[in-house]
């Protein structure tokens, strides 16, 4: 169809991801190993997972003594004391805790479950955190993979968050560089001329949840690039993405 | 790149939809007319607003009389009170109405601004309501898509939602028709062959996601296919996708 197309392409076969690794260099050498390359204006998601790998994100829980509180808490929903102590100290503020479930908020300002802490695709034993500043990361990574490939690229990092109301996890952005996060429509007009309210589409969530259709198992494929997708070249922030407290009627 | 490769293709050229027009005959054509097909396994992706037309889910504004209460509120945050009304009646609950937000469920159990009142790309004077039952529209127009053209596809309707806590709105999945809108993950083991958790993605709302990257402005290109996709066809409901009250946190 002679219309707009978007290609979102896994790519496969990275190998596996260790703490001090430049994911950078690993990414680039394995678009090379497929014969491939990438093309300006690419858009590389990347899963969070690898990329707290890479930077040694990962908790020893034999290091971890919890709380009384969060062993107390742990024992009445069956959950790993020790989890639920780093869950806490990750969390600026808890927004709901009960059931077994953890929504809190991060140091970052992300509301999610268990302030991002996870424990599957981890070495027995560990949990990863979310990067300390995944905007910073992201940046870190374009600006290497730029000057390795020589094309200018938009880098994403993606987690799996929950929402209210709706089953099933999405993925978003949790850190951008060099792409708006956010595309405003507000001030143009709709098909019968009138102006457009409320139209602030979350552009990098979509792209991340685009990127996940081809990840699947969510770290078998952990990076997938979004080709042919206009956006708005910029430095940016993952903070845009976060609604500010005094508009939120959900903290 | 030798791997997973998904297209999103944005179908242009769409005709004005009018009450009664058969959406699924306006799309086969318009598919035709561009000098392509659609092919087994293609998903898709129609926006609300189009379906909401055609199945003539407007409502014109001079007909409604607002109750003192929408009247009061209206006024208070500056409002259209008749819209206020039409937005309270489509309501099956209220989840919070303060600081002229209106975020309820509907009838059928989306939670929402609005409860899928639009006042946007429809005629002066009216609003649209979203399908009566989108399943059913998503049926609908997949039956006689696929009758008419040969092949097997799936259908998703999609509607913009706002989340708490992030900023911007994101296309999620209202309706579907054969495509399982879940994924479940749960009993597969991670790469240190470790059960993996809490790993349901809702992948018909990121398919809805993928699609907007391409519709872009809201109802310039309101129709996307998604190709190359694997998924579990079978027969589904958007109602997988509505968390039950009892497992919510946020109601």
């Amino acid at each position: 169809m002679p219309q707009t197309s978007i290609s979102i392409l896994g790519i496969p076969g990275l190998p596996e991801v260790r703490p001090g690794d430049d994911l950078a260099s690993t990414i680039a050498s394995t678009v090379r190993l497929a014969g491939d390359d990438l093309r300006d204006q690419d858009i590389v998601v990347i899963a969070q997972k690898i990329v707290s790998k890479a930077e040694g994100r990962l908790v020893r829980l034999s290091s971890i003594t919890p709380s009384p509180a969060a062993a107390q808490w742990a024992k009445e929903f069956d959950k790993d004391a020790r989890v639920v102590e780093v869950v806490l100290a990750e969390s600026r503020r808890v927004v709901r805790m009960e059931r077994g479930i953890v929504i809190s908020e991060t140091s970052h300002g992300f509301v999610c479950a268990n302030a991002g802490v996870d424990t599957s695709n981890v070495p027995d034993g560990y949990v990863s955190l979310l990067p300390e500043d995944p905007d910073k990361s992201a940046a870190r990574i374009r600006d290497s993979l730029e000057r390795e490939l020589g094309v200018k690229l938009a880098v994403v990092i993606c987690d799996t968050f929950g929402r209210p109301w709706r089953e099933g996890l999405v993925n978003v952005a949790i850190g951008v560089a060099g792409i708006a996060p956010l595309i405003d429509y507000r001030g143009q007009v709709d098909s019968y001329g009138r102006a457009l309210h409320v139209t602030v589409i979350a552009i990098a969530d979509e792209l991340a949840s685009a990127a996940e259709l081809v990840m699947k198992k969510r770290d078998g494929v952990p990076v997938a690039v979004v080709r042919g997708f206009e956006y708005e070249r910029r430095a940016a922030s993952s903070s845009e993405l976060i609604r500010h407290e005094s508009l939120d009627l959900f903290r």
